[in-house]
C-alpha cells in the first residue's frame, strides 16, 4: 500500500471500456459499454452507435430532463441503476456552461457525466504539530460507510453555487456557522476518473482549507457523520499510506493538502507522483 | 491572451516530432527528430533507429559522461547546440534514481532529458492585499532577458539537493540569509513539456513559498536580476493574464500560488483549466 495506490485506484478509468455520450458535438458523458447496451431500449432518447452514444431527445433542459428521467426510472426498475437519490446534478460540456439537462445523482455514474463537489480541509495550528479535523461517515451511508472523511464535503446540486454548497454542507455536517465558514480559502481542485461497479465517476472536487479555532468542536446535525476526530497530520498521512481508513477520494484531497502545506516533504519518494497525480487534466 | 495561453505554450510538446532516448529499457530523454539525425555521426555513443535513440556508450556514469561530453563538444562546434554552460544536470529515468550520466545544462534540451528546478514565491501579508516580491531578470541573460521572475529560482545541478539549491540560490539571487530561507515551505511541483528552438524542455519545478518580513528587502548579488519589485497579487495576475512580462514558466509557478492561496477565485472561468493544467503527469 502506498499514497500512489489511492491515486491509481481513483484513476483506473480505461477508455476502451467506455463510449462517449454526445449532445450534438458536445461530449457530456462516458457510458460503459454494458450500460450503453441497456440504453438501446430507449431509442427516442438515446441512439447507441458502434463507438458513441447520442442524446437524441430534443427540447429545452426541462424537456430533456423529463425524457431522461423516464429512462432512469426504467433502469432502476430493471436494476441497472440501484436507486434514485432525489437530488439532481447539472449535465454540461464543462463547468459553467448552460446545462443540457439535469440528472438524478444516483444515475450519474451510469452515464459518466462529470460531477462536482466541494471538500473542506479543517486544520488547527495551535499545537506543535498541525492537526486535521476528520469526520467518520455514518454506518448507514450507501457510499463508503464508516470511512474517514473531510470535515465537510458535498456534491454540487443543480443550480447551486460553490460557496452556497460549502455554507450549507458546513452547517448540516459539522455545525460550522456562516461567520466561521467565511474564513475558508479556496485552494485548488482535485480531479480523477474512476470506474466503479455502477459506471464512471468523472469527478472534480473544489478544495477549500479552513483554520479552525481551538475552542470550536464540529458537531454533526444531519446524521451523515458518526463522530469527528482531531488527528495529527503525520498520523493522518500514516493512515493514508498504510490503510483504506479514508474514503477513496478523500485520500486525494488530504494528500493535496499535505503537498501544499509542506507536510509531505519533497524528498519523499512518492512526492512527485503525488504532486502531479492529483489533477487529472479535464477533457 | 489568457492564463491558459501560458500553460499551453509550456505544453506545446508534440510526441510525433520526437523520438525517445533509451538507456537499455529506461527512457531518459526525448530527442527531436532533427536533433536525432545529428546524432548519427556518433555511432559509438548513440544508435539512431527509426523510432528511438539508444545510448550505446558503456561504462559507469563517469565514462558515459565523458563519451557524451565529446558528442556535445562536437555538436557545439557544428552549432547544433549553442554553447555549453559549464554546469551539469543528472540524467536519470526518474527523480532520485541513480544518474546514468551527467549532461551539460546547455545540451539538456537537445537530448530532452528531464530537468529539475526550485522556484520560490516570496509574499508579504502585512498590507490589506497580499503582495508578491518579483525579480526582473538581467538584460544579458541568455534565457528570458528582462522578464519578471520569482524572487529565487534555479536549476538543480548534479549532486545537489533541493534545500541546498534553494539556500544557495536564495543567497546569490536575493541575499536571503539561511535563517530566513529556513522558513520556506514546500508547496508542490509544477511540470510541463515544451518544444523550444533547441529541442524539448521536460521540466519539473519544485515550488516553495515564503512569507517575507516587512523589514527585509531582497538584493541581488550575482548579477542575474536587475531589480526587485513588490507587487499586489491582483496586479501580478493582471500582468500574467494580459502580457508576456513574466518568464514563460514563471507564469505557471505564480498561477499555482494564486490557485493555492485563493487569489484566483474558483468562479474564474479559467480556474479549473489552470488548477488541472499546471501538473503534467510524469511518464
Amino acid at each position: 500500500m502506498s499514497f500512489l495506490d489511492h491515486i491509481q485506484r481513483c484513476n483506473n478509468y480505461d477508455p476502451r471500456r467506455v463510449m462517449p455520450l454526445f449532445a450534438g458535438t458536445r461530449r457530456i458523458g462516458l457510458v460503459r459499454r454494458d450500460n450503453a447496451e441497456a440504453l438501446r431500449n430507449f431509442p427516442d432518447v438515446f441512439r447507441v452507435a458502434a463507438d458513441k452514444v447520442d442524446l437524441v431527445a430534443r427540447g429545452d433542459a426541462d424537456a430533456i430532463s423529463r425524457a431522461v428521467d423516464r429512462v432512469v426510472d426504467s433502469l432502476v426498475t430493471e436494476k441497472q441503476i440501484p436507486k434514485t437519490r432525489n437530488e439532481t446534478f447539472d449535465v454540461a460540456e464543462r463547468w459553467g456552461a448552460p446545462p443540457v439537462f439535469r440528472l438524478d445523482r444516483g444515475a450519474v455514474p451510469f452515464f459518466g457525466t462529470r460531477a462536482y463537489g466541494v471538500h473542506l480541509n479543517g486544520y488547527r495550528c495551535d499545537k506543535p504539530e498541525l492537526h486535521l479535523w476528520v469526520g467518520r461517515r455514518a454506518a448507514n451511508k450507501s457510499v463508503a460507510p464508516d470511512k474517514l472523511d473531510n470535515i465537510v464535503a458535498g456534491g454540487i446540486g443543480n443550480g447551486h453555487g460553490l460557496v452556497e454548497t460549502l455554507v450549507k454542507e458546513a452547517d448540516e455536517e459539522a455545525m460550522i456557522p456562516p461567520s466561521l465558514i467565511a474564513r475558508a480559502v479556496s485552494a485548488g481542485a482535485v480531479s480523477y476518473r474512476m470506474e466503479t461497479p455502477l459506471g464512471i465517476r468523472d469527478d472534480v472536487l473544489f478544495v477549500y482549507d479552513i483554520e479552525m479555532p481551538a475552542d470550536f468542536e464540529p458537531k454533526n446535525r444531519d446524521g451523515e457523520f458518526s463522530e469527528f476526530l482531531l488527528m495529527p497530520a503525520s498520523a493522518v498521512l500514516d493512515r493514508i499510506r498504510t490503510t483504506d481508513a479514508f474514503k477513496f477520494n478523500v485520500n486525494l484531497v488530504v494528500l493535496d493538502f499535505a503537498v501544499r502545506r509542506g507536510i509531505l516533504p519533497p524528498d519523499d519518494p512518492e512526492f512527485l507522483a503525488v504532486a502531479t497525480g492529483l489533477h487529472r487534466p479535464l477533457d
